[in-house]
């Protein structure tokens, strides 16, 4: 039988949960939902279905070491830094290198490090179903997430005909991949049926995502075999990706495989999922008060409705007279912001990032 | 010649600027307008009218420490703990009576602690005017302040016909005292002209002050005799003030003394005034960046106006699309409010206190 792996990715930059998050402690490094890093409550979650001997994290080289500590259980080879970023559609190349590598039939999920899952039993469930079919199908398994309201920041697949049923869970073709929609094209999405959310979860075997890749993204599939090439010569493997991953193409494994892969197949999660994209998202995992305020950390609150207000402990955060505000307190810096304009914290950063001697900010 | 003193009231309990001051740490020991603790300005300004020898401060007594390290140009027996808060009345007694003790002649400069002024020397030509006449006329000489808006947050005398003049400065009787007017009657007053700020700013003879109480304030003025008496025997002022001040009436100068005696005259102030009595009042004493924000600190502000954000240095405080509100950042405690409803701070501060183990943060 085919052994299990997962290989998560831990990209990220620090900004969406300025000023908690900073370059140098991505999202995926903070308790942001739950009360440990993300990335290791994502290693947890894998329990019973993949011991951490058989998982890897992708992630940035400046975060190994982090990761590392965060990730204790996880063999510290395993933890890899990408030399430089170059999206999703590379690292699912590595990933599947690296297993194919170690088990030449190991079925690899590809999972993110940061995702909101409270389900966990679900989730195992789900992807017991998704592992056990791909070790024997020749597919590419996504996990499509029953939309829970009219999302636009994510994108959507539309679930085709049922293909075949594992561990009693059925399994369907993807008949295609949509980007993110305005608002009124979401709203028809869950009023149609048929769509589910895109969280970028696959589950595949390695040998399977090494064709498609040959297939459908050749030049980054020529890359992976110089880099198994180098990697047989004995070349150490932080040598061999900085010769080798600079050069590949930075494009998502969405658009270089998943959209032109005629057997993509997916399971529909029998889980919760939420990416948790901005401060706001905190509100779908908290419970609010009466006012609706969301509090984490120490606050005094008087006329205050629907804020999100986190701060580190033994810091009062007080608030009069406000309404719908995300307050974040840290020790070196203060965010205040209306919830409904979160998703501009980038333009933010860029006053902070034009500041003298900002960089400890960032 | 008579000699010049100035009695500095330093009472405050902390509550307007907070989380800034605190009830250890109130308006008149922190820098809120300037940048140095706002009792040490007031000694400061009256550099060449009273020698800090002949300056005495009247405080609580859990004060006198951090006033005595602020003020340490003061000699420390004249930094005087009141056992318990009394309002003006005992204190402006109590003033008087330390003043006649040096000095029977003496004249006494009653002042605030913690007034933003920032034209000195108008101040000290203005008070000069005001020594010279005390020292020869036995009228109690108040400070009116020009008004410079309709203000609905100070009390207002009404100036009569002129008296005199002293160092080429015209003194007039003051007709009547009126409390706290609305708006509209601000604006009549600022229309008609002849009315003056209450600044509660007196200069008197201390015998001519104590001569006041003895007939408008009976009570306040026994008691006065009493501690005057214990203090010939010999006994420690801070166990004499312990015996005899809980004793006394509570009650402000103006309403105990001022509005009944007939023997009230006023200088006009050649120079600015203002009491900043929230954190709004900032506005008028620091330069607005383009956008109306007032700082100090470090920020990072992207489509934000009209705010007040004031942090410790080093700590970044970051507003993205809000408008008119106050920031303040302090180690233990950050406060986000409108600026329209910075008068409601106590109420937030009622919060504050029904917290467990809330004390540290008031």
């Amino acid at each position: 039988m085919s052994k299990n792996y997962a290989v998560i990715l831990a990209g990220g930059r620090g900004e969406r949960f300025w000023p908690q998050s900073r370059a140098a402690r991505p999202k995926h490094l903070l308790p942001i939902v739950g009360d440990r890093p993300m990335v290791a409550q994502t290693v947890t979650r894998l329990a019973g279905l993949a011991p951490p001997e058989q998982i890897f994290i992708l992630t940035n080289t400046e975060h190994v070491a982090a990761i590392r500590a965060a990730c204790p259980e996880v063999p510290s080879g395993q933890i890899i830094g990408e030399p430089v970023g170059r999206d999703t559609a590379p690292a699912a190349a590595l990933a599947a290198m690296l297993v194919r590598r170690r088990d030449p039939e190991g079925v690899v999920a590809l999972l993110a490090a940061d995702a909101a899952i409270h389900d966990d039993a679900g989730f195992r469930a789900t992807l017991s179903s998704a592992f056990a079919a791909a070790a024997k199908q020749d597919y590419i398994f996504t996990i499509g997430i029953p939309p829970a309201f009219a999302a636009t920041a994510y994108g959507y697949l539309c679930r085709g005909k049922k293909l075949g049923e594992s561990e009693g869970r059925p399994w369907f073709k993807v008949d295609k991949f949509v980007e993110k929609p305005d608002h009124s094209t979401a709203e028809r999405y869950l009023k149609e049926g048929g769509y589910l959310w895109n969280a970028c979860m696959f589950v595949v075997r390695a040998n399977v995502l090494e064709s498609a890749f040959n297939q459908y993204a050749p030049d980054i599939a020529r890359g992976m075999k110089e880099l198994d090439g180098r990697l047989n010569q004995g070349v150490p493997q932080a040598e061999a990706l900085a010769a080798v991953y600079p050069g590949l193409t930075k494009i998502s494994l969405d658009y270089a495989v998943m959209e032109k892969s005629a057997n993509v197949a997916v399971f529909e999660a029998a889980f919760d999922w939420d990416d948790v994209g901005e401060w706001p998202a905190l509100v779908r995992h908290a419970q609010a008060d009466a006012a609706g305020n969301v509090v984490k950390g120490d606050s005094a609150l008087h006329e205050a409705r629907g804020n999100i207000v986190v701060g580190e402990p033994g810091h009062l955060v007080a608030l009069l007279g406000v309404d719908d505000l995300v307050v974040v307190q840290t020790p070196d810096a203060t965010l205040v912001c209306p919830k409904s304009r979160a998703q501009e914290l980038k333009k933010l950063l860029q006053v902070v990032a034009a500041k003298k001697n900002s960089t400890h900010w960032l």
